[in-house]
């Protein structure tokens, strides 16, 4: 009810400030039986972590991952996953300066006006640190879906004005993580970098795309009519910080094209039935059809900026604010992580949720 | 959990068969008090009826709403709304050429894998005329957004390549429902009409994009972090019909701007706390500023073409579909009361979830 | 969250006013491929229906069952069942006498309180009336259980101060609808018969008790923590009009016993792993253990009596309330179906919720 | 869906095994602007944690409450409270002795048949110690019931065959308090102390009945048809560990009362509306009509006693199990804050979600 929740039958209940004690969650309808493992999760955690290089957020947290139910002698046993990731800097730094400020295309104002209260520090609730407990249930989803063979892959692949070609990019994992900023291609992640030099030389930052592939969903995941599953891919992907746009398959480019060039032949090839093109991105009809599952995401450029800006203050006087610290240029190669993990989650709890679909 | 319930406190379960008896819902959590205007309600429907025009589908459904509870003497409960709206042509078509064939591009190979089962009559389950129930659905949200004067006005701004411009225009209802297209201008109406003229010469479809604007919405609706206003905006439009994409505020544009572009500086004019631009689509953190929302839906091309296409049936053998009988070009002016309905279930329901955020 | 919803897979949502137009529901996660006998649907109906004796209420009510949606070619769909039962005598009656005034022990006051509102015609959404919904909803759920070997029979167990000794007593089916009480003792039967007249000659009415068995429950149904299988079917029994206590296995009588006694001690019959006693009543921490399953539900009597009471009005004037009419001493047969209706939903409801509990 | 989740609009998520690192819970909804006082949660934990005098449980659990989220300088932020109990004893017992046996009358046989693998120490979920979450929370939800002077008082009623007489007794929390047992009169006290000793001599344990009082509910809480206040109130206590019956008002007495002795007079007090008698237990149809609620609840007596008892282990061979160490006669003056705060979380729930049944 209070937006907390996401999921129906492999539920995430997130909790936690940026500046609190920890972020934590419970992950409710994870299957008894599964083997749980920890490091993997914590690898998830480490690719969302700030400091992996010089071109994202140098903010030191270690995210350890400490689990606190819900999986006994390694191996999950069907009650909840209670787990929390301790902050560490939460006194580290004076938050005064904003205290009573609403920073530009931040979320200051609107919780002040939702709640009348709100925990200042670093955005609090508001802040994508609380994404550290998507990430770490994202994993636990991982590992139910490497039961069904089906692999998530994200990639950043836009920047700025800066665009990924993937006509003749075969994208692996390897690529992906190869690359310091998640791109799957070295020049193009080169050009990245040098507008990130750029752009963090100028105080500014920078919006962007990150794509994600989901290969080996079987057909038959998704829910009419509401729950379709792009639907709820959108809704996971909208809910992550700083997201204003989604496209499931052909996107907006679908808007200028005519059904004839659109529509995916159906084939038969060798038993195998399949479509000529996947304009559908795998679904159609809100139900996966076992062809690969693509989307794209679009991110605004990050509102803390290092230059002086006009605002106002609770007391609705105009005053300026300064640009503090080292901060991040652009959030997508530690978004790419989440993007998947968001992504796992709705895929997971489909999977769960088509299991009782029928009766054969 | 089967996903034919839409919202959390304002709750729209839908149900029917394109060519079952009856489409019809419930809706649930609608206040008691409010008078109901049915002959708005019947309006709104008419709005999404196919005949409207000639350029828009010509199947005779005269869609007249009945109210089976929750309203007695003109008012409304507090208990749940049952309505149905009957299907009239149920046995007039022969759909034996459809039975065992795969629709490019359909739901009919994937609602045949999830369910074993389909009603194959006109997409059963799968097709748009669900959406009637959403459009009485949302007459009622309506309804109580005006108790709050909030505005929802949708609009045809794409139509294959012609792009309505909408600097200088300013767009109202009235000159909405002039156009036969619903499209505010009437100078690129024209133009939509005669690509539609082409293209249904042509035996073909087009996709397109409808914008909807969000008018008096009070600060502080959304919830953090999963339910944020836009993302239960975004699940909502990508469970209509046919939509491929999703972008709110800057959207997909924002990927290619800076953090000093985009911010949205925030100024007190004479005690009203508003922002210089509007890149956010009134919506920061998830939760809405006060601001206009605004947000963009991509359309895919109508899948049913007046073409012959390869397909296969379901023993998996290549067959040959034809285009038959009188078909729309395109969904777009009928898809409009469709996407205002749904944000208005949006809206109306997080008006309420807001209700219970707070003890002053 | 209006609390017409009830279930977490399989969904009912009910609506309608017992003067309305109709009473009505929505089944929602009912599986695809399941046959769908309406003969039987609407035979349950039947048994819940009033005039089916002259110990129960002579209101004419057909009670057929119309099925708008999700059944096709007789096999279930997968999509949401929308069903309606047609109210026959909306306008037979006139209320004018109670409209302003409060009834004793009815819900007029409370859903005024509530609503600022109510649909005073014969109890409105109060009414047991709605229960239809439900027994046509149950209806569906015993289908499933069928598939599984599950069956559920409740009788008629307590009548005022006449109780069935069921020591040596094998219920079964047919005993039950042999008598019109539905108790399955002839001897007892023809005690309560002579209760009900005594009790009908005085203008008064009784209250009682139903016992509901369900046997070939599965070992591992129900969830920890609250939603404990017998948690669930006490929130069921308690939502029936007129139910003010549950109790599963020992029950109430537990509280007087000592451990050693009501310890179930556990063995190992050839295989088949059982208890001695059954004192748990089949469930233990909240799962099924593959014993029976049983339990009681006390009503109280009928709040409409023949005879003038006291009350108020709704400007809180004192006034007299005549009986009028012909109306039912006891509910207590007609209940039965509706108990098991109830617990047809829990079980089948909690059935598929264990189809996702483990990962093999 | 897993059944970790109670509540609607104030909705915990409880998770934690008896012996893993901690209890915890996410507790979502709790109004922003609330102050917590965070001694007075400590202190209703106090009161449920063993060791509190000779006549319950000697476990040292300090149960001491830790706060990670959703409160800053003291008041509710609106966000989920997150919250843990460490476990202290996690390694201190030797459980091999019950690795493999199912104990008679506990939850592991059915955890094995459901999840396929438990957590065998002390109980893993299935353990009582898992209600300290619902005390933590439900004292989030006292502090909400006291801006709103309503007032929770549960107490022990009957101890095996010991019953208190309440018809004299002005119940108060001072007179629950000072007993040991939370037996608000001394004389009864004192024979079930003289029980409960009678009964430790014999290694054997007691069951009893704990009975609620809720004083100051506004009249109009409570929804139809499913989630009738006393519906929602019976699956709170029906989901406590050894719980076996509910009866609301009169409850099973009134299944041998008239309609003429039951039903309950409305009067109009010098404009309080109230009613002569309160056989209803302060609900009608489900809603609250402001008088005081009452409901009694029954318990099994402790499942683990001091002497050996007949069982089977996991492969189903016949063994002794051995009563060891010191354990609890009677749970009852333990489990009355437990009542206590499922019965806080209900109504503190039903009062949010009657925030928005009506438009005024």
């Amino acid at each position: 009810m209070a937006g907390n929740t996401f999921g129906k039958i492999l539920q995430l209940t997130s909790f936690g400030e940026s500046h609190g004690k920890a972020i934590g969650g419970v992950l409710e309808g994870f299957p008894a039986g599964l083997t749980v493992d920890i490091d993997f999760i914590q690898r998830e955690l480490n690719r969302r972590r700030p400091g992996q290089s010089r071109w994202v957020s140098p903010r030191n947290e270690s995210d350890k991952l400490e689990i606190l139910s819900g999986v006994f002698e390694g191996v999950s046993l069907g009650t909840p996953i209670g787990f929390v990731i301790w902050n560490k800097d939460q006194h580290s730094h004076d938050y005064s300066h904003i205290k009573d400020v609403y920073r530009p295309s931040h979320a200051d104002y609107t919780y002040e006006k939702k709640y009348g209260i709100r925990d200042y520090r670093g955005g609090g609730r508001s802040s994508a640190r609380e994404t550290v407990a998507r990430v770490a249930a994202g994993a636990f989803a991982k590992i139910l879906l490497k039961k069904f063979d089906i692999q998530i892959l994200a990639y950043v692949k836009q920047m700025g004005d800066i665009s990924l070609n993937i006509d003749n990019i075969n994208i692996t994992a390897e690529k992906i993580e190869n690359s310091p900023l998640r791109c799957p291609d070295s020049t193009t992640t080169e050009k990245m970098i040098r507008l990130i030099e750029k752009t963090a030389s100028e105080g500014n930052t920078l919006g962007g795309q990150i794509s994600c592939i989901i290969k080996g969903v079987p057909s038959g995941l998704g829910e009419p009519v509401f729950d379709k599953l792009h639907a709820d891919l959108g809704k996971a992907m909208l809910g992550i910080n700083a997201v204003k746009g989604f496209e499931i398959g052909s996107g907006f480019s679908a808007s200028r094209m005519k059904g004839s060039e659109h529509n995916d032949i159906m084939e038969n090839k060798n038993g195998n039935i399949t479509t000529r093109t996947n304009y559908s991105g795998g679904i159609q009809g809100g139900i996966s059809n076992g062809n690969e599952i693509y989307f794209n995401v679009a991110f605004k450029p990050i509102a803390t900026i290092m230059q002086t800006q006009e605002t106002i203050n609770s007391k609705g006087e105009k005053v300026n604010i300064e640009g503090k610290g080292r901060h991040d240029v652009t959030v997508l190669p530690r978004a790419v992580p989440i993007v998947e993990a968001m992504a796992a989650l709705v895929i997971a709890d489909h999977l769960l949720r088509n299991n009782i679909a029928r009766i054969d």
